[in-house]
């Protein structure tokens, strides 16, 4: 059987969000068995790799409240609608970290969770940085925290990046590949 | 103001799923301000970064409905509520590739999307693989694709991994952290 050949077979909407849709879809495989599948629907997010001038990456902290913690992330932000990815990774720089980049350049595009959302993550990687102002949208609170090529490491060898973009960029500036 | 204090006023289950319920809550910050916030629950994942005798890494090809694609992936599935993390780990290595585990260690727990879910991924690393036999569920359709050191490394440059937990482990199995 070919792995591609799952259709929807009928899709109902049960809820149109801020931030997502839910989806429930009937599906049919070519086999003859049926499904369902709970699909949220989400217009994708843009993070960004920044360097500054000290040669630290720009991480940020910032509670999240549906795991309830406070961890380190790259900066990031949702993609809206009609917006090209490389204008999201600039703005979404300039509003949580103040920082302008001359190059922007796309490293990444991954799924975080692709067994019920199609959310995708890019990660681009931001260069020759100069400052021009924090600009947060309204309840935003973040502390930026730039860290040393070290401080990074340590950070990840003690578990405590846990943000999939921010272990993807971390270990892409950390690895030798 | 510490970044903790975003508290939950109000909750309403939008929908209960088989895989995730849905939750729109009202929030308040310590400055006055209010907010929503739309969360997935979800009871998290668990993957498995598995070496078979000859030194290749297994590699999965599945079709994932929500990103409408048949991506690369390590080995992985939804944690039962009540089932030990590491007897989920031993659980879909042997329903996915039909191999059992004489060793599993914890790598990883990341939030594959902290902004909208809960969803908590943990990644271990299996050795001294014997073979059993697959056992998938209903409804999975799955290739096993046994990879080599370069060919994941030919496979990470060319941004063929695209899924979240698999990035991360094949960058810790190739890079020297």
């Amino acid at each position: 059987m070919k792995l591609e050949q799952e259709k929807c077979e009928q899709r109902k909407l049960i809820y149109q969000g801020n931030i997502l849709k839910l989806f429930k879809d009937q599906v049919s495989f070519p086999d003859g068995n049926n499904s369902s599948r709970e699909v949220v629907e989400h217009n994708g997010g843009v993070s960004v790799l920044a360097e500054d001038k000290s040669g630290k990456i720009l991480l940020i902290r910032q509670y999240r409240y549906p795991v309830k913690e406070v961890i380190y992330e790259i900066p990031a932000g949702k993609l809206e609608i009609g917006e090209e990815v490389i204008e999201c990774a600039a703005r979404e720089l300039q509003e949580e970290t103040g920082y302008q980049a001359e190059k922007l350049e796309k490293l990444f595009e991954f799924y975080p969770t692709p067994g019920y959302s199609s959310e995708k993550i890019y990660i681009y990687q931001a260069s020759n940085l100069s400052y021009v102002g924090q600009n947060l949208d309204e309840g935003e609170y973040i502390e930026v925290v730039p860290k040393t090529k070290t401080e990074l490491l340590e950070l990840f060898k003690a578990g405590k990046l846990k943000d999939s973009k921010t272990l993807i960029a971390v270990m892409y500036y950390l690895g030798d590949f």
